[in-house]
Parts: C-alpha cells; structure tokens; sequence
C-alpha cells in the first residue's frame, strides 16, 4: 500500500507527522509531497524535508492521498493547482481520500464531497457545504472512501481509521496498541 | 519561557512534534536541538531540520529540557555525552526535566531520578530502578520538577503537563481547547 501526504508550507505537525508515523508502522509505504522542493516549515516552525515535489509525484501509483491542515497549510493546499488534480485524480480512481482540521477544504474544492458526510475544523463547516457537502461534528467521519477529522487532538483517531481501510483493522489494531493507544479510545471518540 | 527538545536519529516523530507544537502555541520559545548538525531523521523516516547543534547549546538559558522516544532515538539519546551534562545541568539547576516513551532512560542515565516518582515505555521499567527511579504506571507523572510519560498516545497529556509547569494551566487549558483535546480527557488519563 502507499499513501501520498501533501505538505504544504504551514502543515501542522502533529496532524501531519502523527499520519505519516502510524502508517508506517503498518508497514504503509508514505510519501511526504512537498508543495516546496526542498524545505517545508509547519505552522510552528519545524522545518521537514518533503520525500518528493508535488510538481513530480505521479498519483496513479498511490492508494491514498491525504491532506492535513494547519494555518496557513490548509489554505496553501487548496490554492495549489497539483494538489486540486492529485485530489480529483484520486477520487475518481476510487482511492482513499482524506484530510484533516482544514484539510478538508481542498476536498470541497476539488468536489469530491457533493452529497458526501464530512467533517472539518469546527467554524469552517461553511467551506464544507460550498462544495455540497454534509458537515457532522464527528472526530472522525468515514464516507466510502472519504475519511475526513477535526484536529490536531483527533489525528490518532483519524491515522487510525485510514490504516484500518489500508492494511485492516487487525494490523491497525496492533499498532495502535504499540502506540499505547487506550484500549476502546477510538470506540468512545467515535460519532 | 525556553524550552530545549532534545533531537536524536530514530526520534519518535509524534512525540517530538506533539511536544514542540503544544508549547510553542503556548507562546514557549522551543529550540530542536540536533544530535546531528543538518538533518536528523525520525524513527519513521521523516527528515528534521534542527534548530540548532547540540554542541552549540548553552544550557543556562532554557527552562526546560526535553527528551523524546523512538527507536533508537532513545538509545542514541542516553549515548550522547552533551545530552547528559546538560539534562544534569539542568536538574540541578532546578529546571524541568521531562522525557516520554525510552526517553526517561536518559534521566535514570543522568542520575537525577534518585528516589523520584517516573514512568517510561511499558517493559522498560528496569531502567529507571537502575538510575534509583520508582516506577509508576501512569500516562503521566508529574515530581517536582520532573515529569515523564509512556509513549506515542500519552504526547498529548506530557505536552500539556509541561505547558502548565511553564505557562500556568489557564494558558495552557486554551492551547489544548484550540487543539480540540475532550474536555476532562487529562484529568480521566491522569494517574
């Protein structure tokens, strides 16, 4: 399995790291897509070095893209053009599609959530709905192959239920337990 | 305030991250200190660029050290000279020491968890008797100037615990509000 995640300037990090840290421990092949070549700054100023440029990544051989938030991250996700046709690209292969916090804008952009339950950053249910999507207040909202969450404090949830779509609900079970996760916490934070 | 995050090849990219993220948005002016001089690169592959070098640090002027997991971060932590002398420094300076998931093994390393209340990754209690450490098992545990946690999941708890020694609990009450932390999810992980 492999799992394309955006990393746009203003990512935050613990929504980003805490995907790219769970799936790899499922044995998921991450690529980190930075919107900048060489270095990308989080929201608080910790600097990544991006796996790949967003101008190279060819999104056929993904099974996943994911779009974390943080400000300005989720508003430089969706101004970007590669990010909008990875996004719509995916979709319509039937991928798995995901964000988180602000993330889910650029999904509203990029229309795949017409008609589709959703969740985002509480205050932003707005940009949802411009796009016809269905806002809940969910930690984590899973729609098909759309899995959207809240932030920073949900992204276990939200790294949780994307491994358990990518590698089952055994092996995300398992690694959840490595990482001390309580046991029924996904459960009780569940809508 | 200023806080030093120590950064060592294998670092647990959730810990290190949740904890830079939490009191930096608490307004604490964090520093990465690289046990490499360029790019340190995480327990899951992501690649840091670090603040500063270790062996540029000059102790005296943080109020907090801190000393993250992963595998072999924790390992290369406690191996590292300068990490040592200053996590002693520190302590007897009366600074906050903290450290989550292998991290507190450096602490029992460092000598300054002689008769002190700790916890660390669950099987690893043998390392802080070594140092003179009792061992708790809480998310959690919190010793006068000392505060240490168990791993991945329980980041969010240590950040927030290191921000109310630094910032005061109201501040940092908001921060973890902001982050969407469930209201009552500390006081339920405490110990």
């Amino acid at each position: 399995m492999k799992a394309l995640v955006f990393l746009a300037p203003g990512f935050e990090e613990v929504e980003a790291m805490t995907v790219v840290d769970f799936l790899k421990r499922c044995g998921v092949d991450v690529t980190l897509a930075g919107l900048k070549e060489k270095i990308v700054k989080g929201s608080h100023g910790v600097k990544v070095v991006p796996d790949e440029f967003i101008e190279k990544v060819r999104i056929g051989g993904y099974d996943a893209v994911i779009c974390p938030g943080g400000s300005p991250g989720w508003e430089n996700l969706r101004r970007n053009k590669r990010v909008i046709e990875n996004v719509k690209r995916a979709h319509a292969d039937g991928k798995l599609v995901a964000a988180i916090c602000g993330g889910p804008a650029t999904l509203s952009d990029a229309g795949v959530l017409r008609g589709r339950r959703c969740t985002i950053y509480p205050g932003l249910e707005g940009e949802l709905k411009k796009g016809g999507g269905k806002p809940e207040r969910g930690i984590v909202v899973v729609d098909g192959n759309l899995i959207t969450s809240m932030g920073p404090a949900t992204a276990l949830a939200f790294a949780h239920a994307i491994a358990e779509k990518l590698v089952g609900k055994k092996k995300a079970g398992e690694v959840a337990e490595r990482m001390l996760v309580p046991e029924g916490a996904k459960l009780r934070s569940m809508p």
